[in-house]
């Protein structure tokens, strides 16, 4: 039995648990016995505080007291001090991060606040086989405002932010886990008078992150996946304190006015990020999302990123033994918390896998997901859930029909 | 004892309880003992319907199916389903309506696709005195695109429309409780090649509305007024079903793509209202309006009009047997489901009542609002709210200092 590289057999894998820093957490969650839940980077799994908040939030709160409730829950402030429970996760202070919207409409505003003081080239990059939202809004949103719209090649946008404008980028790839140099980025960004945003949307509550010790100013991050926000949680923003009080929202609605409840009729933004909040934001997802969050109060983001690194690496180790190819970066090197592993049959795979309560999801054209949360998963049920994935591949169990039906959201 | 016009005394208050149509609706509700809740015009009480659904959605959907319930909870269709039934409410098709995002977001959808379809003048026409939200909303979109912003005196919409554009208009005040003249404005608009983007916020769940036999073709409004669908539930969107398919979103994100898990490059609409989804939307609260919804189902909505209306009739006699100045329409005359009372003490008052189970809400500068949500309010509890507060101006129980104390959200 050894505990250094990644398990290679199940003892291996019993070893790592009994000396697994985060396994006390798995308690933390709800989770269905029998089933080995690897979707965490799509909808991270319900944390049992989060459920209380949930009960707690619309039975008690909404249900006693009702509008009382922005006052006694706290319900106004829920933007700023769930920000603040995000921010130790990114490496920032309390009062850098804001959760508001969704993570598209998050984007827009902050690539477009970012155009607006003048101080970048009216360029707008994002590179192709970026996340869908990251290229539809960039696209729109210089149409709208005449500004140049730079699509660049996977992979082109380092290149294209030397000629200076605004680079979105995923720090995590959401198909390969690849995790982008972000200090590189940066550096363009400074050298060429650009500016990065980062989706962090698959890198929060896995990765350890230092946003601030890198330099990196603006980010834009979702809370469902590693977060474990509960399905549509609201996204998060992520802007330096030098930088906030010079950003104007494109889309500023009243309850980011600086005197929200004197209803007045000329716009005056809120100090700071609050700016950012738009309209009347969605009580029960977000108390249960800043309930959710609690789960990481005492954990240390190194040991969820290692964990994540060595159940990949035991991912990988296997898919290369089964000759099957992967996208993510190889065993051994760092990258987010899922890894891809490509067959042509990856749809059927999957629900194959599914029906032995196995849960992985599949991208097209030929991609099944395999998600490492290291908050509740053990070693051991991943090498168990390994162990099928090649008794599946051995018998081809995928080729029963009824696993080629597809689901409306695959 | 008498049923015509209002209550003019307790045993009118009963007599009419007894003949309501919708008393009955009232165990709906999850309503605390003691507390007569007026403030129904700002967020809605709690339908145990939605209660349990929030259980549900949290306790067994996120808990137990995860990342599954996309499919087998249909939450990737709550945004028509949810519109779906908010259409009868508004005297439209169930494809008419669809639910995302806030009223504020949703406003500057709409205005922005008004814009690109080229029909109209590149004016975006606001009153003042508007919700403050509609306000700057419009003027940013209108610098963001470099149309004109027409910020009129309060009440100059109708004028300024006659030289076409785009206006945003509240149907019913949310100070005053005041019905706009939709007929004056959809005509202005057709003489004019401008175009109506209806705010219902304060509308609707309590108006017998028939957009579509009044010709009106855009409109946006909120879901936890007299919708009741919870804290901050997203808004919704409305647009006849010719007009649909030519207006393009400002705010494109992948679930609004004609084929969303394909996660292509390039943006493609979604087919109708769909393409107005933006980001993921934030299911715990979308799943607990849906629910919530469906109190509505045996309502004839002439009824709840007509309970409203008389409800303030019995509220609007009694401030003037007090000698206190409304800016709500007169008694006999239709409005919305509040009506306001003017005091310069109107924050103490407010907290006096509040401390007696009276709950109202006050807008500065001097406005009380009784909200009077016809599906869950008796006659006869809101006849002793006003005792109560004839009693409080009486002792001016509101000078004791602790009702000078202002909270967060007033």
């Amino acid at each position: 039995m050894s505990t250094t590289g990644f398990p290679k057999s199940l003892e291996d894998a019993h070893a790592f648990d009994a000396a697994d820093p985060l396994a006390a957490h798995r308690k933390a969650f709800s989770l269905r016995e029998g089933v080995t839940y690897l979707v965490g980077h799509s909808l991270g799994a319900a944390p049992v505080k989060a459920l209380k908040q949930a009960n707690t939030t619309a039975g008690t709160d909404w249900a006693c007291d009702i509008v009382g409730s922005w006052n006694t829950a706290d319900w106004i402030n829920l933007p700023q001090t769930t920000g603040a429970k995000i921010a130790p996760l990114l490496g920032v202070a309390s009062d850098e991060v804001i959760v508001c919207d969704s993570v598209s409409l998050n984007l827009f505003k902050l690539a477009s606040a970012l155009l607006e003081t003048g101080r970048h080239k009216r360029r707008l990059i994002v590179e192709r086989e970026e996340f869908p939202t990251d290229q539809y809004m960039l696209a729109k949103l210089a149409s709208l405002v005449s500004a140049e719209n730079v699509h660049t090649d996977a992979g082109g946008g380092l290149a294209a932010l030397k000629d200076g404008g605004v680079l979105v980028k995923s720090l995590v790839d959401f198909r390969t886990g690849h995790i982008a140099d972000l200090s590189a980025h940066e550096e363009a960004a400074r050298a060429s008078g650009g500016a990065v945003i980062w989706d962090l949307s698959h890198a929060t509550g896995v990765l350890d992150l230092r946003l601030a010790d890198w330099g990196a100013s603006y980010a834009v991050g979702c809370t469902y996946k590693y977060l474990n926000g509960g399905p549509g949680a609201p996204g998060f923003i992520y802007v330096s304190r030098d930088k906030q009080n010079e950003l104007s929202t494109p889309l500023p609605g009243w309850l980011g006015h600086a005197n929200a409840f004197a209803f007045e009729d000329e716009y005056a933004p809120a100090d700071g990020l609050k700016r950012f909040v738009s309209g009347t934001p969605p009580i029960l997802s977000l108390a249960t999302l800043n309930a959710a969050l609690d789960v990481f109060e005492d954990v240390n983001q190194a040991d969820l990123q290692a964990k994540a690194n060595t159940l990949g690496d035991m991912c990988l180790s296997v898919f290369e033994e089964l000759g099957l190819a992967s996208t993510s970066p190889p065993a051994g090197s760092p990258r987010g918390g899922h890894v891809s592993v490509c067959h042509p049959e990856g749809y059927a795979i999957s629900r194959a896998l599914a029906d032995q309560g196995i849960k992985t999801d599949y991208r097209p054209p030929d991609t099944i997901r395999f998600g490492l949360s290291p908050l509740y998963l053990s070693y051991s049920e991943v090498w168990a859930a390994l162990d099928t994935f090649k008794d599946i591949l051995a018998r081809e169990t995928w080729r029963d029909p009824k696993y080629q039906v597809r689901a409306t959201v695959t």
